[in-house]
């Protein structure tokens, strides 16, 4: 069998699935969910054996010691697995959920009602935790999932899915929701990206190479989880002990995630008075700075940012620093070199802070507050899949929300158009 | 200038535009949007001269009599234009609207703020009328458009929008809020679709083949107005003089247009007794009729269906009739031969009508109901841009608010996560 032909045949059984599965209760879902967090507990050395073999593997092909961790499973993160899906269990289902109900001067009571997307396709790297967790909340929200992990982490991944997908048939819930690809050759990410009949939205998880090809080869829809190259704009008027706090959380907290601080915009007026001791803590922290000729002229010392350093998502304790001329200079500097992820003005100007709000391009825009708060348990919306930079369908966090569609249920009593 | 250059250089300067106007008030493109009606119907001479032109050069090309029609601007189809753009302006403006605000526990206040999306492609076809139309829309809900339609109509088009664009200019707009292409070559349209680092969205309006040229080469997100291969199933325990109504409705009253139905399921239980009084309306309508072998038993002398019927929009006074075991049956058919558009069940049976609610898989489900309604003016939501037969993003009928997304707008006092 050809892999498009195995391929179909597993995405039609998940659309059929999905279909099937449209009318499963919340509690019947929440039950399973809760006992796939059993399951995998009760399953851990079989779990911890398959990845075992991986990171065999994985040391013999001479994986760096970042990536390793990465793939490496412990108690410790198959217990975070668990308690993932019980988390998932305890949030509301959002199927069903009426969105907007009206009635027309003919009668017709138009109901918009949130249903499941379908069947949803993620393609992501090693971490073999995103397994449980993008199934979970596909599962929750009514959809079936086609998962394509790694070849890195193949044994784990499956021993993962398996282990979820026999929580289905003891509960008897139909296992097609839960599909896992078995084969580790790359020519079945391009024939899966083609099947646009069967799979409803595909989602990259992972590196800028694997979203560009996804991208490019994709005749599915695509949700991006891109960059985050973002920005904390310190405006001339900013209460400059809460700058300091803000660009270093932003920055400091956690270097490596995507709602880290990458470039810091000071506004020329407060430059010299604001950069010397923010710049001290940095480097204190262990922070590289990288900063622009003013920058460079206040505080002696540091390497000067290039222009493709306000381009670079580091990841890193590494920052670039650049001086404005205003907030025009700033917003324009954002909205062209940012990835419209998150960006924060520091200030206490009004009409400024308004301005921010409106023109700055990106998905979550903040006054006073750290970038660090764009996601999906800080936002209040619970378990997150990752965060959109897309601007259509989803925008910043995604949570079992973005992960629905609606439909329009109409109720007539014979209305005929005229 | 090569081509992609030249529209590189457009597209930017849309997405410039497009974020200098996001502060425009609805006021002010009210003004503008009634002072383009006007500027129609002020150069309406030079409109039709413009489409004269087009039509001369169609006609020399031996243009058949349907599309001549569909590309003959006339006094009327002017006022009509015109007609709509006033329409638009007294909708209300969807940008600005806050979908959702909530604090958190740490005292963050989290705006969810519809915005416009930016720049917009639509690639169409001969209908001059969709560049007004396309154009008020977009320009209301705060977006950029770039419009390509067809060659055939290139002298109208370019009348109509160099029209509109001076209307911008009085108003000091910008003028790179509205962009025609003006090349008619078939490059231009591989170019534009690859420039997903300006162009937001774009939207194909036209038949199957523009349409699937449109997903096969862009890397810009798509929303596409695709077939409308709409159902009606009458039920065991229809009413059935409802029923003849609602299903001469759907195919009689304007069947070229996408909700008109094409295939009419009938439960066996009632087929031999609405079949036959069914069709002769529709055989005295000139509807011809191609039936399964069920449906030939009962009423004699009608074609056969093939298979392909039940997969084909006619668009035209044909139906295909298909006598099914029972609601399950029916659906199954509507899921898998349908184009998730439009599907009606006529029923008098309570757990029927929420059955075929939940399981058919269209942006539109009615019950007793004629689906001919799917329709942005008729569901009450103001004009539309065509039915997106999608997913994600839109579903069904899209107006103002799906050609808007949203963004956070997180106020703060200096939280920083911990």
């Amino acid at each position: 069998m050809s892999i498009k032909t195995e391929l179909t045949s597993i995405a039609k059984k998940a659309q059929g699935a999905c279909r099937s599965s449209l009318t499963l209760s919340s509690e019947v879902k929440d039950r399973a969910l809760k006992d796939m967090a059993l399951a995998l507990l009760d399953r851990k050395a079989y779990i911890l054996s398959a990845n075992q073999k991986d990171l065999r593997a994985a040391k013999a092909r001479g994986m760096s010691l970042a990536l390793l961790d990465r793939l490496t499973l412990s108690e410790k993160r198959i217990q975070d697995m668990a308690d993932s899906l019980n988390e998932i269990a305890n949030l509301p289902d959002p199927v069903g959920e009426v969105i907007n109900i009206w009635r027309r001067p003919n009668g017709l009571w138009i109901n918009k009602v949130r249903v499941p997307i379908g069947v949803i396709a993620i393609i992501y790297e090693s971490r073999p935790n995103v397994t449980s967790d993008c199934l979970g909340l596909c599962f929750k929200s009514g959809n079936s999932v086609i998962l394509r992990g790694g070849s890195e982490a193949i044994n784990s991944n499956l021993a993962i899915a398996g282990t979820l997908k026999g929580v289905l048939k003891r509960h008897k819930i139909s296992e097609g929701m839960v599909n896992m690809i078995t084969t580790t050759d790359r020519a079945a990410v391009k024939a899966l990206l083609s099947l646009n009949n069967y799979i409803d939205l595909v989602m990259p998880r992972g590196g800028e190479s694997l979203i560009n090809q996804v991208m490019k080869l994709s005749r599915i829809p695509v949700i991006k989880h891109y960059k985050g190259i973002c920005h904390v704009y310190v405006d001339g008027s900013a209460d400059l002990k809460m700058a300091e706090d803000i660009c270093y959380n932003a920055k400091v907290q956690r270097p490596g995630v995507c709602n880290a601080m990458e470039s810091m915009l000071v506004h020329q007026q407060v430059a010299s008075k604001f950069l010397p001791a923010m710049l001290k803590n940095f480097q204190d922290a262990r922070v590289e700075i990288r900063g622009c000729p003013v920058t460079k002229k206040i505080v002696k010392g540091i390497k000067l940012a290039r222009e493709s350093d306000y381009r670079t998502e580091y990841l890193d304790l590494i920052l670039s620093v650049r001086v404005v001329k205003d907030l025009k200079q700033a917003i324009e500097h954002i909205n062209n070199y940012g990835s419209h992820h998150s960006d924060s003005i520091i200030t206490d100007d009004y009409d400024n802070s308004l301005e921010f709000l409106r023109r700055v391009d990106s998905a979550c825009v903040y006054v006073n507050a750290s970038t660090r708060f764009t996601d999906g348990y800080q936002f209040g919306l619970g378990a997150e899949i990752g965060i959109s930079t897309d601007k259509l369908h989803a925008r910043g966090p995604m949570a079992l929300e973005e992960l629905t569609t609606y439909k329009y249920m109409v109720m007539g009593s014979g209305q005929v158009r005229s």
